[in-house]
């Protein structure tokens, strides 16, 4: 078939639940290969290695990006991000659709290389919210905390170069939103086109979209 | 708020089972108005006038479309179809999504007309089952039968100007994926955007997209 899969691009500013809606899209095995970032930042407490980010450190990091093996990488907070090409690619020419986790600076990169990607922007409901939840969280310096309110404030202004956004009300709600655009995305005649493959004759299962 | 209402055509040759899947994605519930058409063609078992269409005769018809009251009509079998103008845009005004159920001709004239219409496309499996279900219904003469299925052909050519094409396999799944359409399109960017409003303090449930 050589049908090529997707990738789909969850962002958001620091503190609207990106990670937490991902991990809950992940758990219901949307069908989605998730790309572990790579990243010379500190785990936070409960970060898994290999699950959430692949930590390395500066000098490494480097490396691998004079040579290429990022799709994009970025400075962000004072920490460098990249994504792994190959995985990315790797997955999506076998046809399997494929999700990223990246911040608002990373996700627009990624479309300006790969335009077909799909880019989520999870919102926080409110600033007041976002506020309470980077605090909640108690991981970032009174400093990082500033910075990261007022850099999330910017990126709510970049939402326009997105194709979705989800107001993270709830967890349970903005996963099953996440869960429908990933139903829908695989049904859009720019990515696919079943009906035409049925008057190919190469009708029956295997023109299905998964879903 | 003055936010507009979506509207959403659900399209595919005769015998795809467009109007089966529309009756059980409205069941369901999504917070769709669903728009009349009105034909000339005679009601088919088990159609109910008002229900599935408004029936008039060619005399009524022709009056109507003189004045201007029709979004699109056209001919289709031998038979005049149009949709009327009046509701659909009073309830997009009044920020309802819309829903209507075009035969291909009519879809695509409403995407002339209306721009921003998510066109979906329910395909059948394959030609022979697309055969065997005009077969099954038993309401066509042989001529005509002949007349659908060549049609059915050449409207499946016409999917690449559709947004999205569902192969209808089998009801339930057909139903689930329309579903995750009309969520997805209701957090697209290019229709609303919510992390803006929140910026501009219209935060809350108030610039929720309804799911």
């Amino acid at each position: 078939m050589g049908k090529r899969g997707l990738l789909f691009v969850i962002s958001g500013p620091s503190g609207a639940g990106k990670g937490t809606t991902r991990e809950a899209l992940m758990r219901g095995d949307p069908g989605l290969a998730f790309c572990v970032s790579v990243t010379t930042r500190r785990p936070r407490a409960g970060e898994i290695p290999g699950v959430n980010y692949t930590f390395v450190d500066v000098a490494d990091f480097r490396k691998s990006e004079a040579q290429g093996e990022f799709l994009e990488s970025a400075q962000v907070y004072g920490n460098l991000y990249g994504t792994p090409r190959a995985p990315v690619e790797h997955l999506m020419e076998s046809g399997q659709d494929v999700l990223l986790e990246k911040d608002v600076q990373g996700a627009l990169a990624i479309q300006r290389r790969m335009p077909h990607a799909i880019l989520v922007f999870i919102a926080p409901p409110s600033v007041d919210e976002l506020k309470a939840r980077i605090l909640k969280r108690g991981t970032e310096s009174a400093e990082d905390l500033e910075c990261r309110l007022d850099c999330a404030l910017r990126e709510m202004d970049e939402t326009r170069h997105f194709d979705y956004v989800v107001v993270n009300y709830d967890i349970d709600r903005s996963t099953q939103v996440l869960e429908a655009i990933v139903i829908a995305e695989r049904h859009r005649v720019r990515h696919s086109n079943p009906a035409q493959e049925c008057l190919e004759g190469k009708s029956g299962h295997d023109a299905l979209p998964a879903s």
